[in-house]
């Protein structure tokens, strides 16, 4: 039978910078190279969700549906893709089933195509509201498997989580490799095995933090892979997605190759140049380089270059060794969950309580919580001392249940507090609100010109001035 | 069959630091290292040629056989290696035959296990004398193919070069990337085609500049090859070879994966991150970074650090992008030489002029020598007109003999010239003389304190203090 040519995903509006640029592209950066992405012929344009939700309202001052809307007008042909962590949304901890589906529908009227959804522990009950919102709307949802090593964590298994995802009615499957793990052969013989047993397209999204991810997308492509993703540079390699001229080259002589002209890639790339130029202060040579000590820390690459900034603002930046050396003691206790966002805060933020005061001297909420079931399953079982240390400090019992099946419905109390704060009463904006209320409220009501400092902790980020927009009207 | 595990050579001690580090490495941080990379298994250390032995004399002021020595002594069960230019030795022009085979005899002597000789051309004979000098002092003799694309580079002749090399006697052949650009298809047939006609060993030399060398490393595992080359980080990566820690993961279930000990190569890195920092002044993040750009100059990684620095010196550096744009202009016009030491360096500073002068208006004697075929065989025919203008500008006839053969013996005027100068005369110091003459005789005379300024137009490069170790005695 003929070859079908591979499909590239372009990432460079939503991980191309969360990976490289911490997550700081505006709409107005972006949307001089939306027409040129549109019409290059790509599978889908990653373009919302995992962090920009949280980027464009805390520190872009840019409501997110409005980027969404601006992006869909300027590239409108090809799909445009978000990540979605599953019942928690675009934040950190579940939200009740009527705000998730509140969510999916405002996206989707918003223009979004395809949802791309996982759950940071790959427990499929996390992820069935959600799949059934998006096929609600006539949407196309995308399930994606977390990909982490672990003495739990065997290919076979993760084969078999596609079934599960299958079952709830995916579209389409993502082997999810946030941290850039994956070898080509386990790439090879993972896609062999999920094609044999499904019929769905299969992605490949992987990151090159570890330099691993040019080789497996091609072991990828030789095994059937449908889709991998790329990006541009300087949004890419390192930490980030392979980019895509490098794949274009890295395909020569393969029967797979798509055909991308080159001229407009040279545009972008330029284009992004001089983007990167304006978020020089958010960008670092450290994540541009192939480093295989995250083959160690199986740390995911947007998570590394967050968390060198978080130690530096603890003032611990001289025990990133030791915090790194914490993470898989985290994990085992945890029950090896991937590090994935939120997960991957979650250990990080209590590898360095450990270090800082010992180990499980200071339990932070997120970990009594994933300890006692709250996130959901944990792949591997939770250490019986330390879920007992989580259920006496918290004085709250283990759950077994659905998370979500714990949580009332919250959409009307979102309205009201809205109404309440004589903000315009939406569900775009109530569920932002629900996820991020401060920087909602904030959005929509500038703080006066004389405000005293935001409560906020830390120092003011700079905003490049392009970044400042902040919108009259929301919607 | 049982599958053979695939053999890493180990490249930090020369090409890992001449990509990365401008070959500043000192045999004093290398000694360190020597015992561990000795125990780890390596199928081979790259320590000595390429530009090794320019550097230790220009900068380093060491004599290259005690580094040898040295190496020698602190790791003797790996068998060493060196790059040597064929009739070039390590320069960039040719030398006669009885200055070439005192080279190998006198490199041979030192205890060089393994010479790597390619000619730029890909001339067979210019690898004849060389490869019957190696065979002759009992050593291992590696013909390369310099791999390179062009309109006359075609698979089916590159292979067939191996023909000829093995017909010169090699004991193994190298596909010598040293550009970065070959794509994992096209190494996955060379490998096939190569193994397919010859029983000999097959090394997979590359540079991860444009990101393709993991995958195509990768790919000719899987058709075969017997040896790939790897580095050590942070002299690994970006512009030189894929980290072997990296090429381990890499290889993660896959049934040719070799067994090397993590904490060792652990070790490795940290020593290499303190030289690193030592040599931080010659190190650049832009040469850590992975970039397609190569693939449109097809310049080697060794070449685009030097290119950059020279481009500065002549304070060209805005004009980069318009140089590298006339240097596929130049290498059509010379029959599509390779880009490698000394082809990259005449077509780079050809390019330079021509973008300096205007095209051809001023021609480098190098150039000149290659239009009249001084160099060896172009793989494609040289612009008629380029070589009539290079035949009128020099007053000199093209040539079609063996370039070699238009060359009278020179050991016995060396030795006099040596001898004359009450320099001690050995051949060690001739072969040196022969091609570093002024960097010689200041090693072995070095300046009085109150020296007036050396000729060299340059201002006097910064030396890290571990690398100024001026030998007291040279053998
Ligand atoms: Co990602
Ligand atoms: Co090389």
């Amino acid at each position: 039978m003929p070859m079908k040519p591979v499909l590239f995903n372009n990432t460079v509006l939503r991980d191309g910078h969360q990976s490289l640029a911490a997550t700081r592209m505006t709409t107005e950066q972006m949307l001089p190279a939306a027409p040129t992405l549109d019409a290059l012929g790509f599978g889908a344009l990653e373009t919302w969700g995992g962090a920009t939700i949280d980027s464009c309202l805390r520190f872009l001052k840019e409501n997110p549906f409005t980027r969404l809307d601006r992006l869909k007008a300027a590239a409108p042909k090809t799909p445009q893709m978000m990540l979605l962590r599953g019942q928690n949304l675009v934040q950190y901890t579940s939200f009740p089933d009527d705000v998730v589906e509140a969510f999916v529908r405002c996206t989707a009227a918003h223009g979004l195509d395809v949802f791309r959804i996982f759950d940071a522990l790959n427990d499929a009950r996390n992820l069935r509201t959600p799949i059934r919102a998006v096929k609600a709307a006539g949407r196309h949802a995308q399930g994606a498997i977390c990909y982490t090593t672990s003495p739990v964590h065997t290919p076979e298994r993760l084969a078999a989580f596609a079934d599960e995802l299958v079952e709830l009615g995916v579209d389409s499957i993502c082997i999810k490799d946030m941290a850039g793990l994956i070898p080509p052969r386990i790439a090879y013989d993972l896609v062999k095995a999920i094609k044999a047993r499904h019929a769905l397209p299969v992605v490949l999204h992987s990151h090159d933090t570890a330099g691993l991810a040019g080789a497996s997308y091609y072991a990828a492509i030789e095994a059937g892979v449908d889709t991998v993703e790329t990006s541009i540079a300087p949004f890419a390699n390192g930490t980030g997605q392979p980019d895509t001229v490098r794949m274009l080259a890295m395909l020569a002589g393969n029967p797979r190759a798509p055909h991308f002209p080159i001229d407009p890639l040279a545009a972008l790339r330029t284009h992004f140049e001089q983007v990167a130029k304006e978020l020089a202060a958010f960008m670092s040579p450290v994540n541009d380089r192939v480093d295989s000590d995250a083959l160690c820390y199986q740390v995911p690459g947007g998570m590394l270059s967050n968390f060198r900034n978080q130690l530096k603002e603890m003032k611990m930046e001289a025990r990133f060794a030791e915090v790194m050396a914490e993470v898989p003691v985290v994990r085992a206790a945890l029950g090896w969950i991937p590090l994935v966002t939120p997960t991957s805060q979650i250990v990080g933020t209590q590898a360095m309580l450990n270090v800082k005061f010992g180990r499980w001297a200071n339990l932070a909420q997120n970990t009594i919580d994933v300890a006692l079931g709250r996130y959901g399953r944990t792949p591997g079982p939770v250490d019986a001392e330390l879920r007992a240390l989580a259920a006496k400090k918290s004085g709250q019992e283990p759950v077994t249940v659905r998370p979500a099946d714990l949580l009332s419905p919250r959409l009307p109390a979102l309205k009201k507090e809205l109404a309440d704060k004589g903000l315009p009463v939406t569900d775009d904006l109530a569920v932002l609100f629900a996820m991020f209320p401060r920087e909602t409220e904030a959005l929509l009501k500038p703080a006066p010109a004389v405000a005293p400092a935001p409560a906020a902790a830390k120092p003011a980020e700079p905003v490049p001035a392009a970044a400042v927009t902040v919108p009259t009207t929301v919607r």
